[in-house]
């Protein structure tokens, strides 16, 4: 049976591209809900309502593992979520916050991610449940999810912004940087050379690879390695999942929630 | 009876803005659809949905005139509007099409908007219809709006966005831009500083004041110059009506729309 992976839209092909790495096999029905996307600027009631009607959909698509490969989602449905599923779910935060506490060596440890993300407090809760002695310092960076998008990931933009979003964050004098957000490993390396116009060497954790290891506690059925993947809207869609997957691959365009139509 | 005025989010307060000048004793009732913001990265069938949606929940208030403050949502929209609604439908993309005609003296107009904006090609059909003469040039410039909400409205990033975005443009020896988006007024002065440093002197043309202009056709009835306002999701919603309306004021939280629910 498939794994089920869902996001608000696109940036969460970064865990499935994690998830494809280390189980080639395994089967995946991705869904990104496109037409409401994104979830990181808006509320708790709001997240969590779509995030319920992007796990039904997977649901109905028979799979046996569900994973939210988005921060948002996870910080305000992950708990709901896994109290109403009929099969386990993986959260996008705490992978990345037991990564971040096994790489520090000073104890301090950054966290970026979207405002609802940063606002909910789920980064320093997860990383304090396996170390509480690691004092954690995060900040909103709300540009990087269209940066991304736009795919400016390089050059002067995106850098400027990294160093702006950054400077206070490093003042803290973190060595280990959590990439809190599906969308942040395309900025990556301008994240690592804000860093270093900072004076600062950075170990950079995203949650994608996290996720891709947290999975293997389940371990994942042996398939024919197909990748399914849904959208609610198709708007300059092929472009963007090359850009986050890698790989071209067709969307298949789904309603899961009904609008009040006239 | 009120004007009704809906935008995806708060970008259309602009519009608010400019038609509370313009008539100080109208009353507005304004929708900002803030659970499903933005717009201008979505399909026409989603947004135009969106705007059935966000129009009957305005009609249900009692509003005599609706105004569609949100430049996507009346390319892909307003013509559907219009054929079902039993008041008026003003939309974004005349307006400033006409103020546009009229302002430029090279006969050559820039119009920057969203990615569906500017793909709908509705500016270049609506500044034809009054001027078939004219040369219509056009870019989006999708980084804007994340911009405006962040409130990164001045200062090197959004600077260097604008030059990016605009360099290509000026190539064409445009005289007059049309801010083909309700967010955009809020970065006027870095448009045009950006101009200057690519060696032009621009006229801008923004929506919000040329259907502010519009409105006065159907001569908006006198009340107390009440503004409700309401949207769709709360988040961080107070500092952004301030940015936008340039004054504080409650919104209150409603559901137009039903989710697929647990």
């Amino acid at each position: 049976m498939p794994i089920g992976i869902f996001d608000s839209g696109v940036g969460g092909l970064t865990v499935v591209k994690a998830v494809r790495a280390a189980y080639p096999k395994a089967d995946i029905v991705y869904l990104g809900d496109s037409a409401r996307v994104p979830y990181g600027t808006k509320s708790p009631a709001t997240v969590s309502n779509y995030s319920h009607a992007c796990l039904n959909f997977l649901l109905s698509k028979n799979i046996d593992l569900a994973m939210i490969a988005c921060n948002t989602a996870t910080a305000f449905g992950l708990k709901s979520l896994q109290a109403t599923s009929p099969v386990p779910v993986i959260g996008a935060i705490r992978p990345g916050a037991i990564s971040a506490a096994i790489t520090t060596r000073t104890g301090k440890v950054g966290v970026i991610g979207t405002n609802g993300t940063i606002r909910s407090g789920a980064y320093a809760e997860a990383i304090a449940q396996v170390d509480s002695t690691i004092q954690v310092y995060s900040t909103a960076c709300p540009l990087f999810v269209p940066l991304a998008e736009e795919g400016w990931t390089d050059g002067e933009v995106p850098l400027l912004a990294a160093k702006r979003y950054l400077e206070p964050l490093l003042e803290n004098e973190i060595d280990t940087l959590v990439l809190g957000c599906t969308h942040y490993p395309l900025l990556s390396q301008t994240i690592l050379e804000a860093s270093k116009q900072l004076g600062c060497e950075l170990s950079l954790c995203d949650s994608a690879t996290a996720m891709a290891t947290a999975a293997g506690e389940f371990s994942p059925a042996d398939g024919e390695g197909k990748l399914d993947l849904y959208v609610t809207d198709d708007s300059g869609i092929d472009a963007m999942v090359k850009r986050f997957l890698g790989e071209e691959c067709k969307a298949t365009l789904v309603d899961i929630h009904t609008t009040s139509k006239p």
